[in-house]
């Protein structure tokens, strides 16, 4: 174990959450761990951050080589304060942001708080690594995703020519282990989500909704896609960007508004 | 005035906003306009989504051609209840997402809950605009907003060759109307957003921070990016997409990972 290291942990379950545990021994194994995670759950936070409202962090643990504080924030908001404040000016070997309880593949990538804090780290150039499982149930089994989780960041620290802002979306199949045949390089499905509200009344005879969705993958069959790969077995590895603009509108729009 | 077509209405900054006012009042010049906004502000809220929580919607005025509703969630939640409950089966021609008080340009697109909501509407095949402009006081002058944003919904509504999923991420420099040179179809700006932390005690002694941020761009001298347009007098287009893929690192990752 190499105690030079400096390795950051966040997620989007909160600090309470088994998969935060799973991530926190995970990271141990690579060096000193300084963890920041959300007081409370923050599932489906995006990359949502705290503007109007002030921020309070406390100590939960600290034991040889980690400390883990907690933020009444957002993952982004976790991300942040470790980089801007706690840890301003330390070097940062490598960021982990999970294990989620729950797929962040295809386009669940933009409503993830998991991925939205490992995208962020990454904008601070530090490779961070965003670690899921199928599985969104409480006591889920994190033993898969700890075994790839450990390869990829053996692999990520050991290589001497990363690309810059390197951002990883790492989904593990919740299947026995036996079953799973490896893992793939994959980009993210096309498809959307779409919801179901169930509507209610309170004692008082307010009205209300339960929001409830699934996922329209617009194509099954893409081998090279990351619903593909959790399909058939394979733990799916997408490197994920944030630059958004839609490069082949471009000339289309320039027409539509008149303006080339 | 075309009463055949249905306008679709949301923000981040809520219902009882300036912007949202205006932006109403900008599509009621194209049709039937039915809007859904936060009950609260929603600044900073990117693509978050209310998974654990029940949703509270109420209707806040209707005449003629206008309904107006609020819902207790973030602006992702207004479109996915307007079009999954609210007009479920209904056309909508367009979406306006804002007028948002406050620039969305550069990486911001991804913390905004203006243009998520943009891109979840865009998610439902409807043409959606994302409008901004850079002035983020309560009180501030959108009427070269409201004049661009005319000429872009005209065009857009106008077109019979749309590309599909066609978001839009308009922003308006506020400076006076006769320095403003026009429109620019741009790309997103390279470059990310740095916190401060000010630190300060509640009258009880506990610890709290303030977070606030400054953007540093990467390219200040690049003329196809959106903080050049706005910087040098010009409305600023980019074309959106959510493929978050970074298709460039693909095959390094696959040698990084030794999978390939």
């Amino acid at each position: 174990m190499d105690k030079e290291r400096l390795i950051f942990v966040t997620n989007d379950d909160g600090f309470s959450s088994k998969g935060f545990a799973a991530a926190v021994e995970l990271a141990r194994g690579f060096g000193r761990v300084i963890a920041v995670a959300p007081e409370k759950m923050q599932s489906g936070m995006s990359h949502a951050i705290t503007i109007y409202n002030p921020l309070f962090a406390r100590k939960v643990r600290e034991e040889d080589g980690v400390e883990v504080y907690s933020l009444s924030g957002t993952p982004v908001d976790c991300v942040k304060f470790a980089f801007d404040y706690l840890l301003s000016g330390r070097h940062v070997d490598l960021v982990i942001s999970g294990i989620n309880h729950g797929t962040n593949s295809a386009v669940s990538v933009l409503y993830s708080g998991t991925m939205g804090a490992a995208m962020e780290a990454s904008f601070y150039n530090v490779p961070a690594i965003g670690l899921s499982i199928t599985d969104h149930s409480e006591d889920a089994d994190f033993d898969a995703a700890v075994e790839f989780g450990r390869q990829i960041v053996g692999s990520v620290l050991g290589s001497d020519s990363l690309p810059e802002s390197l951002c990883l979306n790492v989904n593990v199949p919740s299947i026995p282990r036996e079953r799973i045949l490896g893992m793939r390089v994959c980009r993210q499905t096309q498809g959307y989500w779409r919801e179901r509200f169930f509507r209610n009344e309170d004692p008082n005879g307010r009205e209300y909704f339960w929001m409830t969705g699934r996922f329209e993958n617009q194509e099954p069959d893409a081998s090279e896609s990351d619903e593909w790969a959790l399909a058939n077995g394979y733990v799916a590895v997408v490197p994920v960007q944030v630059d958004m603009t839609a490069y082949g509108h471009m000339r289309r729009l320039g027409e539509i508004l008149d303006i080339f």
